[in-house]
C-alpha cells in the first residue's frame, strides 16, 4: 500500500488567486489526514477533488493565519453536510478557545463529535497510535510555539500468506495459517520443513513522511527525522536572503537541502515560497547542491511512494 | 458623483470553486466600504482588482461564518503590506473578542490602528456620519442578532456654481461665491436681479443603498429603507422552499420582491443563493413579479448608480 501526499497550498503568508497558503492531505494506511489549513483550505480540497468528508484528524503546526484560518470554516462545512463522525484537531494550545469561541458567537455547535488535542510540549511526542501508525510531533523553532509531525508506518507485524505455495500442501489447513502470518515454519508429516520464507511474501518496510513548516535551519530536528521516505522542508527565502531567513525564523532552499543531506531522507519536497519570488525554480536549484532527489511542492501536485523490500 | 457597488460574493454557506460567500464592496463620496467578508473574501477583491487597501472600514452583518471567516485574514494581510491608516470594524458584540484572540495567539497585533465599534442595539442607530455620508444599521431578524446597513448621501448643503453664466457677470466677484453657492440670487449694480437657479447647477438627489441580508420576510423593515436607490436583498430561497425560508429565517426571491415593492426603491440586487439551485435565473423569474426592476448579484458585477435631479 502506498503512502499518498497532496498538495493543497505552498506558500506563504497571504492567499492569492493562484497561491494558496500551507495545507496538504496525506493518505497513509487507510486514514485520510489534513496537515495545516491555511484560508481558502476548503475550495483547494474541491479544486483537486479529495475526499474531505474522509478527514479524521487535522494537524495545525502553529497558529499564523496562513497555516490555520481555514479551519473554522472547513468545520462549518462538515455540520452543514451533517458529518457524523469523530473529528481529531492536534494543535497548539489555544486552538480549541479559537474555534469554540466562533462557534459559541454563531449560536452554534457541531453535530459531530469534535475532539481537540492541544499540544504544548517542546520535546517530541507521541500524538497518534493504532495498530498501523504512529504520528509523532517534531518541536520546530520558530517565532511561536510550532510542531512538525512525523507520521510513520509500522513494522507490519503479520506476513502475507503465499497462497500460490501453500496451496500444493493440503496440509497446510487454515487453522495454521495465523502462526505462518506470524513468521513461524511449517513441519509436514513427513519431517520434511517448509521454511517460512518460501510461504510468506515480504509486507515491504513500513514508509515515513515527516513534514517540516514553519521553521529556522535546525539540525536539532535531524535524530527525529532520520531516514524518512518523503521530507517537506519549508523553504521560505533563497540564500540572497538568509539573513532575513533567520531573523525571521524561516529557512533557505539550501538549508532545507542541508537538512535533507544530515537526515539522509530519500526524498525533499521544498515550499511555503515567499511571494518575492516569481520563479520558484531557484528554489530546487538552490536545494540541489545540497541534495540531489528534491522536489517542488506545486498546488495539485501528489507525490505516491511504494513500500520496498 | 456616483455610488459603486462591487459584488465580490453571492452565495450561502460554504465556499465553493465559482461560489463564494457574502461580501460587497461599496464607494460612496469617496469612501471605500467592505460590507461582509466571507472566507476568501481578499482573494475576490485581487481578482476583482478591487483597490482594497483604500478600504477605511468594513461593515459585519452578523457572526455567521458565511459572512466574516474571511475577516481575520484580511487584517492579517493590511498588517504585512505594513498598512498605516485606521481601520474601523462595525459588527456585533463578540467580534473583537474573535479577531483579537487569534492576533493574541499568533503572538501579533497589527501596526495600525484596528477600531471596532461593537453593535448590540436592536434598534436602528447611526453608526458612523461625517459631512457627506451616514451609515445607520437595519435591525434583521435571523437565527443570531444581525444588523443590515443603510449608507445615505447626505442632502448637499452647496450647489455647484455655473462658471459659464457667472463669468458674464464681471461684477459677480469670487467673494460672492460663498452666498451663492449656499442658493441666495445676486444683485447687479442695475438693480436687476440674477437668480440663483441660473448661476448654480443641480448637484443631484443624494444616493441610498440599504444591504439586507440575512434576514426572514419582514415589512418592519419597510420604513427604514423606504425609497432607497439600491436596495441588496438575500433571496435564499425559491417559494418551492418558502417553508424551509421561515424555519432558517431566510428569505425567498419572491419575498424580496415583495420589500422591494412595498419600501419603492428604485432597484433592486438579489443575492445569498442557495447551493441547492442551479440556475439563479429563477429568482429573478420569481421576484420580478412582485417588483420589475430586480437584478441578480453575481461575482464581480459592478452595480453603479448616478444622481439624478
Amino acid at each position: 500500500m502506498s503512502l499518498k501526499l497532496t498538495i493543497l497550498g505552498c506558500h506563504s503568508a497571504t492567499p492569492r488567486t493562484f497561491a494558496h497558503p500551507t495545507a496538504q492531505f496525506l493518505n497513509i494506511k487507510n486514514h485520510s489526514f489534513l496537515i495545516d489549513c491555511g484560508e481558502g483550505t476548503q475550495v483547494q480540497l474541491r479544486t483537486y477533488k479529495v475526499k474531505f468528508s474522509k478527514i479524521n484528524h487535522i494537524f495545525i503546526s502553529h497558529l499564523h493565519g496562513d497555516h490555520f484560518f481555514g479551519l473554522v470554516g472547513l468545520l462549518s462545512t462538515f455540520n452543514l453536510y451533517n458529518r457524523e463522525q469523530e473529528l481529531h484537531i492536534y494543535g497548539p494550545k489555544g486552538i480549541k478557545e479559537i474555534v469554540t469561541l466562533q462557534f459559541k458567537l454563531s449560536n452554534s455547535w457541531t453535530k459531530y463529535p469534535l475532539l481537540f488535542h492541544e499540544l504544548e510540549s517542546k520535546k517530541s511526542e507521541l500524538i497518534f497510535e493504532d495498530e498501523k501508525i504512529t504520528v509523532e510531533t517534531i518541536p520546530l523553532k520558530h517565532r511561536i510555539y510550532t510542531n512538525g509531525f512525523l507520521f510513520k508506518e509500522k513494522n507490519p507485524v503479520e506476513l502475507h500468506l503465499n497462497m500460490a505455495i501453500i496451496a500444493k500442501y493440503p496440509e497446510i489447513e487454515i487453522c495454521h495459517y495465523h502462526n505462518i502470518k506470524k513468521g513461524k515454519d511449517f513441519k509436514l508429516e513427513t519431517g520434511e520443513i517448509i521454511k517460512n520464507e518460501f510461504l510468506t511474501i515480504p509486507n515491504g518496510k513500513p514508509l515515513s513522511y515527516a513534514f517540516c513548516s514553519d521553521t529556522i535551519y535546525d539540525p536539532e530536528i535531524v535524530p527525529i527525522i532520520k531516514n524518512v521516505d518523503l521530507l517537506y522542508h519549508e523553504s521560505t527565502f533563497l540564500k540572497d536572503k538568509k539573513v532575513t531567513a533567520k531573523t525571521t525564523m524561516h529557512s533557505t532552499a539550501e538549508e532545507a537541502g542541508m537538512i535533507a543531506k544530515l537526515a539522509q531522507v530519500k526524498m525533499l519536497i521544498l515550499g511555503h515560497y515567499s511571494s518575492r519570488y516569481k520563479d520558484i525554480l531557484r528554489f530546487k536549484q538552490e536545494a540541489t547542491i545540497e541534495f540531489e532527489n528534491t522536489h517542488l511542492a506545486e498546488e495539485g501536485k501528489v507525490f505516491e511512494i511504494f513500500p520496498t523490500d
